[in-house]
């Protein structure tokens, strides 16, 4: 890897990310998403070659998770260490939250020395996204009314719509497997549901790999059981923009000759809807009563698992099977899930590769909008 | 701002904070306070300029919350963090402290690479500021007897009797507003209770207002219902030491001709005495009654709301309006509050404003206590 | 103390740390224990006289604590952030770990920028220690097939069989108390149970210390009420390697002579097998009814406290009383305890200086197993 003209060529991609938040890779042009890709690959090498990226002297990254989460919570503490901020998370129990401040106030509040904000909402559909923009605004007006010497910019660490830090690092593990991206163009993936155990998992991952892939020409289908659709205008907006976008009933369409696939449990659109109000009323008996309903319509999908038999059907019966982890493994981490045993090892250190991206994606997030030539201050230190 | 100028002047200034502890503005002198105010602002005109003050190479700021906090936890995170500190929190509930260890082993314990230690301790009557200096006294023994090789200094980050990283910043507020130190002789200030749908809240706020204000030549008033009074002894000391200090017992009559107003709720001392005793007792029972009562007693106050009418009794309608945040804000955030709509959006800038100042009073407080002259430190990055 | 010559001298020691996990004293030869605690006596030097020993730009030092901890919490915060590293603590609870994730896919997930793995787990009989090592092989096939870019090297912050920090801590207090390691040999160490109105805690300390000390030549009497041995295995290892270790079932016994007495409380091997059980069936009455009769049998040994008149039974009455802290001191934190008030106030500061080794001890361990020669990056920095 050449890092010297790597970085001379980032330098001459169209980006216009300085000052910008990260909250949908559908408000990026390719350039853009090229730009930032491009940076994420560098500081990968960067760290693997032991060269510093700590780009600043001081100064808060701050995180705010609203669900759960192991990796995403990492990957963002990893990537705030290395370009050389302080984390600080802000924890809604903990915090004066609950007592009635208005987000704007909060958002001000915490960020009088920071520089970025991740965010993590995903639990109510049409409010995630929402909040992210609140936040944004918020700390726009600091900085505009002289409250805030610098606009912190704020990352989508997964919404309702989009899941942009890992739809990213798995664009570029599937440049990485096949050697560019010139090499995706007419690719297969099939971006399926699966079956699990569980209820009400986000929308963000599948509809971020739609959206995204087929902007770096894949040929994708979307394969899911009637009634389990996404949320509908980002299905209409991707089959607009992409002829050879396609919606089938079955994995084992989607999977006939795929080069990529993606088998990944996720809840109805209709279900997450009325969940969102649920949640909203704080109606225990009604979100225990959609549980079940849902659960039971599960199962009946239970054959939506990827197997060694599904797999034959891809192209030579070697697609690459991808996964945002962790996944519900049959046997393993369930009785029966999203993936076999037996495929799930077989790819296994492929989807810890995928994983491995996004620290460094998220780092090329921080330094794409807080530096107008991060390409130029990386180069200095080769 | 020359920033040259202002450090040399501080470097005149009397000041013997190196190695001290801030607990209360009383035991500061006027040099002092001045002093650390001006690294303040100094230090604030550092971050607008991108120029660092990271004057520690490493070393671990802990912070102790005893109580909730978003504002406060977020400025000393910060703070540490831009003068070079790692941030520790000691969570009570994760840590053996509930095991029956004492405050002066613990003290000890988490010091040993420690620098500085800010507490929040603002829930019991007489407790607070007394907990701070048995820490103090415990890393001061520590150090004596060879165990730490530095004494950190402990910060007070609000207490039951003072909120000194408050009324600093609040007292910075107020020079930028009118401009000089100078010009804040014989301004008017209403610190007034205002009705708030909760109760409980401490006295640290107002007390902290009415002894800094009248160092610096204010005309303080001080208004609360009858028996919403303060710490006895707070009162008293005020009054002794400035003539032009008033208690009232109405909003409007403190707000008549005021250049500032600063409408806040709290909870009278008596109610704050009882209440320490529930606590300590453990009387569950005893503190919903008092809740009860208290609560009841507020509602015959509902009037002392900061409104538009009542700011028109202030000079020429136009005082400054203050709050340490989050306010109790009528139709916001509460049905009936501290103050209207109408007049917290007008000031609402302004209060975010005067909360910028904290965290570099946090800073200017950490480097004031552990370097003999910050300010040379700092002159040298000019 | 001359760091240049410490440093020139720990260089010649035949020691092969880096890139080794630090698990059990006993898979460390006797030069690298010297090294290990060597590095560590120069690290508190240099932290004595501000020099710093931040070798790293930037990279993530993680903690799992499976149990609470305050010390040891603050120790690996205080050496993580001294080093150079930022501090991430794996949370369990927030975390999706609770969701089936394998400790495999977990250890890779949060390790892409992470060069320190820190862990205790001390609470399952069997299980900690074995835990540590799935972690470390984790980490290690993670970085063989290219998922990591280094390997993360996990140190044991305390597990079921072994606490190496405190033992290493407590052996650098040993060679400070008695001039050198040469003094140690033939010097009398009586471990000892003492009585404590708790139940359960692990047999970690007494196993290490016993493993420990021998090996630097101490004649170790390992005493305890009949019933209340260490885990088998590691009593007949120590006894083989070492003729002059006895065990004795009186602390009057073990104290005759004694150069230092260490007596502290632990849970019976054969109760603490039970324990694992009842743990791992979640099986809380059967939790609670071993807890009662543990304690009723416990109450039996009350005898075993540590106080003034056994103390007159060590060497000329002045052994070195030894703790790891936090200590149940009679009339303090408890009614009756394993020490009385008198003797622990008396060298009360002697176990805070044995505590303050602990930080320099983990920072040590950090720079041996990361840095081919940490000496020679020292030695620079003189």
């Amino acid at each position: 890897m050449d890092l010297k003209q790597i970085l001379n060529e980032l330098g001459k991609l169209k980006s216009d990310t300085y000052g910008k938040d990260f909250l949908l890779t559908t408000e990026k042009t390719e350039d853009e998403l090229k730009y930032v890709g491009g940076l994420a690959e560098v500081l990968k090498e960067f760290h693997k070659q032991s060269k510093s990226f700590r780009l600043f002297d001081s100064g808060l990254g701050i995180s705010i998770f609203r669900d759960n989460s192991t990796r995403t919570r990492f990957s963002f503490a990893s990537a705030a260490n290395a370009v050389g901020l302080g984390l600080s998370e802000l924890d809604e129990v903990k915090s004066q939250i609950a007592h009635g401040e208005t987000v704007r106030e909060t958002a001000n509040m915490i960020s009088f020395l920071a520089e970025i904000i991740g965010i993590r909402d995903d639990m109510y559909l049409g409010e995630g996204n929402k909040y992210m923009r609140e936040v944004s605004d918020a700390v726009a007006e600091g900085y505009e009314k002289g409250v805030l010497h610098r606009r912190p910019n704020v990352i989508n660490l997964q919404c309702d719509i989009d899941h942009p830090t890992q739809s990213m690092a798995d664009l570029l593990k599937l440049k990485d497997y096949f050697g560019s991206f010139e090499n995706l163009k007419g690719k297969k993936l099939a971006m399926t549901w699966a079956y699990s155990p569980s209820y009400g998992k986000p929308l963000s991952v599948p509809q971020g790999i739609i959206t995204l892939m087929t902007r770096f020409g894949m040929e994708v289908s979307l394969a899911y059981p009637e009634g389990y659709n996404l949320i509908p205008e980002i299905e209409a907006d991707v089959k607009k923009n992409n002829p050879n976008f396609k919606i089938v009933n079955s994995m084992e369409d989607a999977f006939k000759d795929a080069d990529v696939v993606y088998p990944k449990s996720w809840a109805p659109f209709e279900v997450m809807k009325q969940r969102t109000q649920l949640l909203m009323n704080k109606d225990k008996n009604g979100l225990a009563e959609l549980e079940k309903h849902c659960l039971a319509n599960n199962a009946k999908f239970k054959n939506w698992e990827c197997d060694a038999d599904k797999m034959k059907l891809t192209k030579k019966g070697e697609a690459l099977y991808m996964h945002c982890l962790p996944a519900d493994i049959t046997d393993v981490s369930c009785k029966e899930g999203e993936v076999s045993k037996e495929v799930f090892e077989k790819y296994r250190i492929h989807t810890y590769h995928e994983a491995s991206y996004k620290p460094f994606v998220i780092a090329a997030m921080i330094l794409a909008s807080r530096f107008k030539n991060p390409e130029a201050e990386l180069l200095k230190r080769i």
